[in-house]
């Protein structure tokens, strides 16, 4: 038992775990008869989780249909949303009614990369600036040795970045149907390995990470230069539908974006829509994604107009949307239940998801965007909700 | 069956999630056993989902003992982590195990408030002023019909920001130990409602929302103004041991960390850290947290600097840590279960939650910082991890 | 001669300002006779500038006139704008007419303030904690010793800051007319230096400055709690006239304005509007305003709306407008002319050339969208510009 | 007289400038006097200011000798600094001495581009996405018609960036020895009106420019892309200096960096050193640069550290630092006159007028920290400036 205490043992077994378990109850008291309820063999989690002691089961819920008109995602699908959040649920579903009645959302991945963003410090600017030069100019090397690290990974580019007597070298890889936050480390490292056997003249520090990425926050370098995927979903909602569907007038709904893209403007904020995070989180929770991305993939860009016609021309682009199909969480029991139910497990999906995961998007803000100016807001939280003290 | 797109059942019996499923079954022909195997009334997630089917279900993994001087947390922690994300719980867990020999971590919750932030716009930015002062002067009475509404809520004062013809109220609130969003968005709306019937002067349009809150998504005013708990992890690391367990010096990570702050101000990223949102939002799907709520949360400032003695002061900040240890998902069997191996389920606990979730979070920085400069970054990866492709 | 590097006289004679242009001759073999060319006596000069070798003669022109509707300026305004940026003065000149036409721009000063933002690090961050509870308590007396070295400046509150072990303390003020850089320091360091000889608890460093002020530079918080003053100018624009005088349909205007403003938003940029920094400097630059404040007050948020009957409500905010008509430089010759000609030198005019400056702005900004949605822009530089390479 | 209210008379004469001065005593009874006294023909303005009245004298100092070992700019500088804030040439003096005593400062352009960037709109995203992959593709045939417009200018390349159903195209330009602004405009609009002639699929709208440029104000695309010049100033002062000239430890200073640091971070600043704008405003003042550009120029990256021998690395990087040599304000006559001094006057001089913008910058940030530090700064104002209320 005196082995609990910084646990490294490699053993993913239901034994393990009980005796794990065992530990907490005794120094906790609690009753921890629940996260021991998971129902496949724990040895499936080995590469997902160190001193595994059970499971967390989260409630799923269920979005849909959700039509889409996207290039991989096409025609109805039903989307299965972990969370805890009342309220949650029957908005998105909300949204969605109204997506698919207007005929639908089209969503398109404009942009995709995965980044390593290595950073090399010189004895000075000039040197640091002369590097850039030389890595611009053994770029094809570079790509190679990259590139022989995986089957997948494929180096696009290699942005750079000058501050002092430092260069931050922005490593840009395609990355399959996987996130690729690993696979484009090892890339990434190889290839620095490789430029500093030759030798980088003036070179006095390296790191191969320092920021830059990047990972697991927000950043404007990722809004502008994409992390992930860079995703667009759009949807025209014909004006007498507004009125009839979500009881608001569309010219209200633009009057109202007007003054929210002020207000995220005024205060910083990295998204000047709604709650973006809300129904990725739970898509993300459900699916098997690296759910600390949400850091990342919850900011975004909100853009509506009128059209002469009157009707209402809704987007989201979410810039740094990192999901994946493939490795990570995705072939766990439920998770790999969830992707399959949109049709999204395995290989050549990854796009499919971004582009559901964005329609998603769209239909939280629209149904959320109503509810604040009809004021439905509170009521529909007194109905859906748990009573709050 | 034709029922289920866009259920609106308020139905959450075993009968109709296995309704669900045999729908969705059909659509899809895809297994869903495992989604199924919730073992819990599903009655119990009445408020905390809609259209219920079945449970995501999360690996936990145990990171500890934890060793925190709190003000809340005193002692010895073991904290359950739920990620599918292999290395994490291995990373923080190293952390620890320094932080423990170096003595342990003192957390510090120094601010707490939680926000509605409602838009008044008027005919010009006069009227707007005008009002202004009208709130400032009509403070006492708004807080009472605000705090009305509910027994916690406790409004502690309306900060205003002006533009245009517009002025927003940002009223904060202490919310007790649950989050308090929808609390304190029933409070706002009263208090609102009561500003709009006293007939406010040029009023043209108002709102409960507009994006200065900031909900669902980082900003800087919440960076500024704290959102939720405001909380300080610092950890005085002694020269011998930097090198003893982190195999590296302590002026090389306060040298990294110099030029990691230089690449998190100049890329814009919010976060001058490496990856908060890792444990944050794995300690939050364990305990029931709104998860969304991390593109919030995961946001920081990280502070070092080497002590004359050559001692390595390290120190987390988050300015917008939102927790509760009741209400949201906070009651349902396995989040309450490790609310509980962290003596933190029911009232009077969102403070030791907090400060936990911080002293945690430093524990992560120490150990990723470390495994960048050490080289042992990817190969602990190559260890812990899933192959990848 | 051999005393002019790194002069050090506080001689500001005519003689001396010789003695200096010949040795710069005598280095350079540069024809300097223009640069002593000034029509007053260089005595004048002392406090506002050291090693004085001359003057720069930049060329005014004149805008106007310019009806403003303000609290402070009313009526019809010249503007005397100093700039070598040709087009510069014919545009704002458009746009002033266009506004007169309207009906003439509103005006409302709406905040002020100007800071001084000390830095107190301590052994912890609870130390901090109770030092900002301590600074609370004892706020009266504090203001009362910032108070006593100046018969102007007014301590209205400080804010506090916290991260880390760190608090920055925010001292904000009225500082009548003057900009009340060095009047808020000095009273600042007198409070400081008060509350360090109480014996602060736990203090391990002070600051008189760390970038919480911010000074010289654009910060969000200057945004959000104001620098100086928070000045709007607004302006609604009949339909017809739109088309009339600036050959454009108020609908384009506001149609642009949405793509602007998701431009602004997407890049990071500290102003969503086109050019405020055109006119402020140029006025700046007239009226012996501290020019280099433009870094601050160059910032700025636009927002425009269609009125049911199809006019145009243009409003332009600064919230961190540094400007003074006493002190500084406006008191030297040319720049005091430039007051006056406003109507706006010495005491009791700060708010009156405030409200000018921002309705200038306002016509730069009309004036400018215009002629680049009408394609104006580029063949109006090829009349009025210089001819370049 | 009745032409004066919105001139429009091209007519640059002594008598017409005469003419307006009149017109403003009478509008104004105020003495304009000095206004009036330029000793230099008024037709030279034309190109650079429209209904001329006369000319701003604004006072030089002189800041010297400065040291620098750029690529451009070589040897011993007397730099001509147009202020009215008293200190400031004091304090550059003095950063200079110690500059030069520590052996000079390196200079470094690291990048060079000046954009114009248009925005062009689609029915939808895909079409916008299709749009930029044929921009890719026709880059050489974009770059001729660009390069058609002008002798000079010479298109590096064009980034792309995606958000909703828009596509901004970021022209990068070299512009020689003048700023540029008109040139690339002038570029770029023949670019696009080829663009436009080649029938766009699904174009909907198209703007010259929507903020992405980002002209006169900072933005974060400017701090990671450039605009105008990079350009980086280093110097390591030797631990014994610091003390002797600037009374102060190299240690204190990097501790007190590390705070500002943090404190720039932490309130959302655009600059965390601490007054680059006023150098800089002083010398665009001087030398007939754009003083508007401040808005952008002012923005920065300080960046030291201690050298294990102790000695004090001290480096500053400008990234959007907006200077000419030629066109513009530089050749009227005091304007030339400064550039003389400066060796700078006209063609190939751009890059040695950005080497020693950036060294003076640099020495303004040694000495104010310093100052800082020392607590001389207050004092030293009580010495140097003027008495101010």
């Amino acid at each position: 038992m005196d082995k609990i205490p910084y646990d490294k043992t490699a053993d993913h077994s239901r034994a393990m775990a009980e005796k794990r378990l065992d530990f907490l109850k005794q120094q906790t008291q609690a009753d921890l008869s629940h996260i021991a309820q998971f129902d496949f063999d724990p040895a499936l989690t080995q590469g997902n989780i160190e001193n595994f002691i059970g499971v967390a089961q989260v409630p799923l819920g269920l979005v849909g249909p959700l039509l889409i008109h996207g290039e991989f995602a096409q025609g109805h699908f039903y989307v299965p949303l972990a969370t805890t959040e009342g309220t949650l649920v029957a908005s998105y579903n909300r949204g969605a009614k109204l997506a698919a009645i207007a005929g639908g959302i089209q969503t398109t991945v404009v942009e995709a990369a995965m980044q390593r963003a290595p950073l090399f410090v010189f004895e000075n600017a000039r040197q640091a600036r002369q590097f850039g030069q030389w890595v611009k100019d053994h770029f094809e090397t570079i790509q190679q040795v990259a590139e022989s690290t995986s089957s997948v990974a494929k180096l696009l580019n290699i942005e750079q970045y000058a501050a002092s007597k430092m260069r931050w070298l922005r490593f840009n890889y395609h990355t399959g149907d996987a996130a690729g936050q690993n696979m484009v480390t090892k890339a990434t490292r190889e290839a620095c390995q490789w430029i500093l056997k030759q030798g980088v003249e003036g070179l006095s520090h390296f790191s191969l990470a320092a920021n830059f990425d990047t990972d697991k926050k927000h950043s404007t370098i990722n809004t502008l230069h994409t992390r992930g995927k860079r995703v667009v979903a759009e949807l025209t909602i014909p004006k007498a539908l507004m009125q009839e569907v979500m009881h608001i007038d569309g010219q209200v709904m633009a009057y109202q974006r007007n003054l929210s893209n002020l207000g995220a403007y005024f205060c910083g904020s990295v998204n000047n829509g709604s709650h973006y995070a809300n129904g990725l989180t739970a898509l993300f929770m459900a699916t098997g994604q690296d759910v600390a991305n949400i850091a990342e993939s919850a900011s975004g860009l909100t853009y509506t107009e009128i059209k002469p016609n009157g009707d209402l021309y809704f987007s989201i682009t979410i810039p740094s949307l990192i999901v994946a199909t493939y490795g990570g969480g995705t072939g766990l029991p439920t998770q790999r239940e969830c992707l399959s139910i949109l049709g999204c497990y395995g290989k050549d999906k990854v796009n499919k998801l971004a582009e559901i995961a964005a329609a998603l998007v769209l239909c939280g803000e629209v149904s959320l965007s109503s509810a604040i100016i009809a004021d439905e807001w509170v009521s529909s939280h007194e109905k859906h909700g748990r009573n709050r003290p």
